[in-house]
């Protein structure tokens, strides 16, 4: 199935890529030139700009935006766009392929010299990726034919064979890419570096051990003798003790004997990606089971609410089981769309409503909260608390939407998944059709084993609806396989408006028939309010609970209950009243309640407990946060 | 009064001061002789060692912890111990007074240019305290008289007159010092300078500002671009933000003008210290309220339970109200020991109980936890609830005394306050005496205007009996002023054998009478054990409680109790038994109780509450925690 396949057509989404393709890109493409990024390419920086290594991944995340956005329109002005940069870029290319222009121009004698750090591989990642898609349109190859040219200088130096180093890359990305470009092109050599960069990694003698100890005779001495000592001490703790962190890219053991998600969480969710891309083409069980492994560790122990993935800011990694501190989270933005990666890898070889639903947690909560509602501005971090005060003092970002980051990793990879986002809806597994998220889009499959063309129109996230009209059909007879929300007990079908008595298949509904023009597929959800508690060893969460309405995570924001909102308790036949309301423009439903607040007491300590007063609150969708002002903001409510 | 007037006579203060003496102070010594500290005094460091400026200050504390101890006891080695590290030091006095061994070895260029940053001044201040009490014990003044030309050379570049900079600490300390030096010696120069520090302090134009100015003309520029973008982003921080806050060394307004608690909370406290000093002896009463402002923000607003002040681990710093986090407090062993100084000098220019109260838990609580039962080992910083894993990812220590600190202001201030701690028992107050602290000891005042000596014999802080009496007396009239603790509503005093009905003062119980040999007063506190709530605006402690029985703080250790002691719930009525224990060999009382315990979910998220089970606890006094294992800790325990 292909993207071109699939279209959302309306409603939510459909208005949501619209702020993306007109908004979110050129804001991003703005700071893209003005930062230099693109000027970079012709060694157009002023003087007080300084090139960067991964520049180019930047632009290649961008690029794979507008090659998602054209796969489904034309749009003369994104072509150009593209094409001037795509120009740019290859026109740095070197004769035997090496293409990095921070290298070319800066530090050619230090190509390859340190990819524990130095990111050279995941550019080419990203570019390869970009490229794919960029052939993917209409069949214009010079990105792509660059790009290859790369991979096989690439394949020259690296690799089992005599005279080539047994390096792989520090920041994973490049074995997923190669994936796609094998799939896309057939070509045995782009799946065969990408088996090599997987399974060398993490063995002994270890290869960026290796590497340090070049370095390290090659390094001249920095005199750190005069700086402050608290620099001094930075710099010592950046020189030895992360080298010998090989858990921090994922190389601390060969990926097949890892069991639990350690790490910069980045890194690690890209090289899960690769590796259940690989157990599929390799038809190989005990990758498979190895990701099975990460992902529930994930899913089970490690992973927010919002899905938000590596509590850990320091290192911006996975730190151990059911540490998951609210108003000190990272949760990068990439880690949760690599999530969605992994799930739809991991779903397309074992159909598992679980995958689905871990896709539409991340979509509807953390996803969308990464940007703002009017499109200008990205979160990198994702806190379930927001206290600014206390993110001041910890030097935190302070629970506002940037516009412009210095390290810009995820304000392309949101557009990008955003303009692809059509991708996760559906599936096909064993000749059915698998429907895995309720979004108004349609289908054509006509020519395809199930011989029709479907229509799903959804009012999520804000109603438990969505009708499938079946708009095309060559009558023949199949399945289609309807997730079931792991939220939803009482999922009601109807077809042809009779309820329809479902069987099901992991997690699936399953309904088996000979479809006709116009069949309709009624689906009813429980959108009821419900409280959602976490383990109790996740010690922050104790005797809290957070409230969804279907898909949908809310929070309480300073701006509608006022400061303190740790006060506020609520109880577990708390009634909602569901109130339309409008954020920045955008409509949504927001949850009023009858609540109860603790009172301030009059002195710090007291053996008194503390008052409690009746009380209201205001829930908005916790994607909606910090659109108003920078204010306080909890996902996790105390119970009373 | 002096120090020689009161003695500690038995019991658990008596055997832990015998620690301090025997243990504490020669562990230090020894890392103090292994890193180097005495070594660099005559230039025999080895060539991996490096030479620091604030040693000297680590060495003056040393050496005040055995003048303390000299004062009340013999003791040839200790004498010998300090005349030989006072002879090196003032050896390497020069000429003109200067005295700061590192910058005269390494940097005589750079003496008194970086006043900010450089801590020469504070070397001065731990120095010339040292001195003093090394001259009180025995009229000896070598070292004082060195350091009083130190001070004339300091008062000779510092100063409002012509010819002079308006230079003042950017590490507060010789504030306090000089009006030791002034209140043993009566030479108004000291105090002079005192006041002109401490006045000159924020004024406009900003002294610190011009001295960068002046520092940036002749810094060679530093060459960054070769280093690690995170070593670049953390140099230009220290290089620039830092740089702006003033508030960060309580010079961002003339100290007169400060109202709440800000920056270091070192630096902080010992200016308060010498701001109540200065308003004491220059009868200052605009003064006295900013004192007063400054202590009600800091008691009402920014205190930990324990005592433990500035919650900001980055900055080691204050950071705003209510803002009083337990896993990641910093609360520096140093600032609470301020805090008694700041409490002593409020509470002789004003008798209140409260700054006993406070005086009592930070001894009772931060302070006796920050040395190891062993005497060992210190705490710099003092969490009110460890997670080891957790605090490893943020970097933190773990929750781990450690023998040796590199930057070692903690461990030897620790000594001087335990070897020093029976000046914080008496007091004299309108003709009377005041009894602050409940601890065993005698304290002669035959010759003075009460007439009497007394011995006071303290069960504390296992049992809440104290015995007064008087062993010695001029049948004088007079007033014992008792402290009732703010903790004990309760207090039952008995004068020869009947309950007396006291009236008081200020917190304080007055027994008035005409005082002969033999007269005892028997003090019976209550010391049920008792549950204590936060303000509800400090958002970590919600729900919670934390358990004292007398002074004594308690808390759960996982050794005790299992992992995730964030499970255990307690309540309102819950009955605790009093066991008693050893631990590290000191005798405890210990508490059990019923309680209850969270389940474990089978997920990691769940509609459902988590069950609840039955549960004992055993907690045991804060002070003693992290004495058996690396291990799980909470102070604050969830309420069902």
């Amino acid at each position: 199935m292909n993207l071109k396949d699939v279209r959302i057509t309306e409603g939510f989404w459909k208005k949501r890529k619209e702020i993306n393709k007109k908004i979110s890109f050129y804001a991003i493409l703005k700071t893209f030139e003005d930062s230099g990024r693109i000027r970079s390419l012709t060694k157009d920086l002023k003087d007080d700009e300084t090139h960067h290594i991964f520049w180019e991944s930047d632009l290649a995340k961008l690029m794979e935006t507008a090659f998602f956005i054209l796969s489904h329109e034309k749009d003369d002005k994104l072509i150009s766009i593209c094409d001037n940069i795509i120009d740019k870029i290859i026109h740095n290319q070197e004769d035997d392929g090496y293409l990095n222009s921070y290298f070319s121009f800066n530090e050619p004698e230090n190509k390859f010299t340190n990819l524990r750090v130095r990111h050279e591989l995941y550019c080419a990642g990203h570019l390869l990726e970009s490229a794919v898609e960029h052939k993917k349109l209409n069949g214009d190859s010079k990105f792509f034919n660059a790009m290859e040219k790369y991979i096989d200088h690439i394949a020259n130096i690296f690799g089992r064979e005599k005279g080539k180093r047994k390096g792989y890359p520090g920041h994973q990305e490049i074995e997923l890419a190669l994936i796609k470009a094998y799939e896309h092109t057939n070509k045995r050599k782009f799946l065969n570096l990408s088996n090599y960069f997987i399974s060398e990694r993490g063995k002994k003698p270890h290869y960026f051990d290796q590497e340090n100890i070049e370095l390290e005779k090659n390094e001249e001495p920095l005199d750190i003798s005069k700086l402050p000592s608290e620099i001094r001490d930075f710099i010592r703790w950046q020189h030895g003790h992360r080298k010998q962190q090989h858990d921090y890219c994922q190389a601390h053991l060969p990926p097949l004997d890892q069991k639990t998600a350690e790490g910069h969480s980045v890194r690690a969710l890209y090289m899960y990606t690769a590796m259940a891309d690989l157990a599929r083409i390799n038809n190989d069980k005990k990758m498979l089971d190895t990701c099975k492994s990460l992902w529930r560790n994930i899913v089970d122990k490690r992973m927010y609410i919002h899905s938000g993935l590596g509590s850990a800011h320091i290192g911006e990694r996975f730190s151990f089981d059911y540490d998951l501190p609210n108003d000190m989270a990272y949760a990068e933005t990439c880690a949760t769309i690599a999530l969605i990666y992994f799930a739809d890898r991991l779903n397309k070889i074992e159909l598992n409503s679980e995958y689905s639903d871990i896709i539409e947690n991340s979509l509807y909560n953390l996803i969308l909260a990464s940007t703002s509602i009017d499109g200008t501005a990205f979160f990198y971090d994702n806190y379930l608390e927001c206290n600014p005060g206390f993110l001041k003092f910890q030097h935190r970002r302070h629970g506002i939407r940037d516009k412009y980051h210095l390290c810009a990793c995820c304000p392309p990879n949101i557009t990008r998944l955003m303009a692809s986002v059509d991708q996760y809806i559906y599936n096909i597994f064993d000749n059915g059709l698998v429907i895995n998220q309720f979004i108004s889009s349609e289908i054509d499959l006509t020519d395809q084993k199930q011989g029709f063309k479907i229509n799903q129109f959804s009012q999520f996230p804000w109603e438990g609806h969505s009708l499938i009209e079946i708009m095309e059909s060559n009558n023949l007879y199949s399945t289609i396989y309807i997730r079931i929300p792991h939220w939803d007990k009482n999922l009601q079908i109807s077809v042809n408006k009779e309820e329809y008595q479902f069987s099901t298949f992991n997690g699936y509904a399953k309904i088996e028939k000979k479809w006709k023009k116009n069949d309709k597929i009624e689906l009813k959800f429980d959108f009821t309010p419900r409280l959602i508690r976490a383990n109790t060893k996740v010690r922050y969460n104790i005797k809290k609970a957070s409230i969804f309405r279907g898909p949908i995570l809310y929070c309480l924001e300073e701006v509608d209950n006022g400061k303190n909102l740790n006060q506020i308790l609520i109880d577990d036949n708390i009634k909602f009243k569901e109130i339309e309301k409008k954020i920045d423009n955008l409509k949504i439903i927001s949850l009023e309640a009858k609540s109860k607040r603790l009172k301030s007491n009059d002195t710090l300590y007291t053996t008194e407990k503390p008052k409690i007063i009746n009380n209201k609150i205001k829930l908005i969708p916790y994607f909606c946060w910090s659109n108003r002002k920078e204010n306080e903001m909890i996902v996790w409510i105390n119970e009373s």
